[in-house]
């Protein structure tokens, strides 16, 4: 029994580290040197070349190595029966919590209004606040949280998601009412899921049903959002500015127009990082569970897509 | 019988509007125009000109125009027995706590970093938190506000004030406990009221017992700060950075050196406005209370300066 570690372009030994502290048993082979495939029965995975899992005839579970499974589900040469996890981490959600607070707050505050007027040395006390209401794409653990927490600083707050729900506790729309919605709100939070039904939702057609002036903050993944109509909708006022955190294609490219972009705040997909210390013994534990053929844990609804 | 409305420098027409449309039948004077002293029984002040308040006879209360009353304190002439009030509004310390907050996640997240990186467009994932402990100096009404909501959000937070407590929900320190309070925080608030015990309580000797790199948001008076001792902190990096609201002189003067130091966030004292609509009823409601003889709202205790 081995544990194949596969994360081209992600550094593993933080990973390894804890590994070996907890279970110093374990085997561990890490991509590319997987040396004896056969005896692989659980991989680890982030952004895997596609297809690779067929060279592993004794594989037994999948775990992706974060919260997100749409790099994993996108292969489709993954065995239908074969059962996928994911990391649930209350650390990850704190952070996603804290970072999108943080752009709803400088929105609301006008930070960038009073930086450019320090740099300028304007001393200009009017209309110190912009009123908000926080809309939130996504409504599971991470879209919850942020509901919960902005509540009880007192903004108004708004959920959309994809599922009826008879019991929430605030307004709640879904993806039909998405327009009602978008005109209740002037700051725009994505932390949906990536799936079919999800990629580009942050488009022009979107973008256009949006009060004026609205502020978008993506923490989900870059493929929500269609780049070039965001720069439209920054040129046409229908979006007052963005923070980004997640790219089409990271790195973000050097040419790429979102760097020089004034209207927006970037950072370099940071706004929630998977924690291998919290992490880890979550792994260890389905590692446990498939051997003990007992109930994994955050097994991922591969129709749903999360 | 007369309210006279003296805050040279300030607008007040947005208070006029308010209280006419509430009390049509109220005589308002404004200074510098008034014309009937020996009518005046109220005054509302905000930087009033020390010994205004003599040429007034029939004078039987005094009020605040804000939560702060060391602009009227600092007043020597203004007689013994004359009751002073102030303002006390929710919606003050909701912006305040939004202000401490956002100036938290920004220094936790590292928004300036990622400013920075942006247009150097570089793409650096590394260490994208610095865990923080607030620490906030003042705990009345806003100080406790700011350290409830920080808590919630599961950040770790002390409090500091200059009465013994027996009963505070976080870990409290009293002013003789000052060095222990400052090992425990990395970011420090200051709230406090401005008094004697007050004035220039963030000097160099407070900086060289903070943790290197501590961060400060000053939100309650300019004099609290003895200011060259911020540059010399920063210099010396016992100080990261600040976020300021409120300066010795306000406006800032032009060739203050805070303008250009690249590791102060200004803003032009707007953490906090008092918003006429709130403020003005409670001004009307001790009207009808000293004409009552009745007991006062938020009555100033003179002695505690607050």
């Amino acid at each position: 029994m081995s544990l194949a570690i596969i994360c081209p372009g992600k550094d593993p030994s933080s990973w390894i580290e804890v590994i070996r502290n907890l279970e110093p048993e374990l085997s561990i082979q890490v991509y590319p040197e997987i040396n004896d495939p056969d005896a692989v029965e659980v991989v680890m995975l982030w952004q895997h070349p596609p297809g690779i899992l067929n060279e592993f005839k004794n594989l037994k579970l999948v775990s992706s190595m974060g919260a997100g499974v749409d790099h994993i589900l996108k292969d489709q040469s993954i065995p239908e029966n074969l059962p996928i996890v994911r990391i649930v981490d209350d650390r990850l959600t704190w952070s996603m919590t804290n970072y999108v607070i943080m752009g709803v707050l400088n929105f609301h505050r006008q930070i960038s209004r009073y930086q450019k007027d320090q740099k300028r040395k304007v001393w200009d006390m009017s209309n110190p606040e912009i009123p908000v209401t926080v809309g939130v794409m996504g409504v599971g653990a991470l879209g919850y949280d942020v509901l919960d927490k902005l509540d009880y600083m007192g903004f108004p707050v708004v959920g959309l998601g994809f599922s009826e729900k008879d019991d929430f506790n605030y307004p709640y729309y879904t993806k039909s009412q998405l327009d009602e919605f978008l005109q209740k709100i002037n700051v725009l939070v994505c932390l949906l899921p990536l799936t079919e039904q999800t990629e580009g939702i942050l488009n022009r057609a979107l973008f256009e049903k949006c009060n004026p002036g609205t502020y978008l903050i993506n923490v989900a993944r870059g493929k929500h959002l269609v780049e070039e109509d965001l720069l439209e909708a920054l040129d046409k006022g229908k979006v007052s500015g963005a923070l980004l955190d997640v790219y089409q294609s990271e790195p973000l490219p050097e040419n790429h127009p979102f760097w020089n972009q004034e209207k927006i705040t970037m950072t370099p997909h940071i706004a929630s990082v998977t924690n291998p210390r919290a992490a880890a013994p979550q792994i260890l534990e389905n590692i446990k569970r498939i051997k003990a053929n007992e109930t994994l844990l955050n097994v991922v609804n591969r129709k749903k897509g999360y």
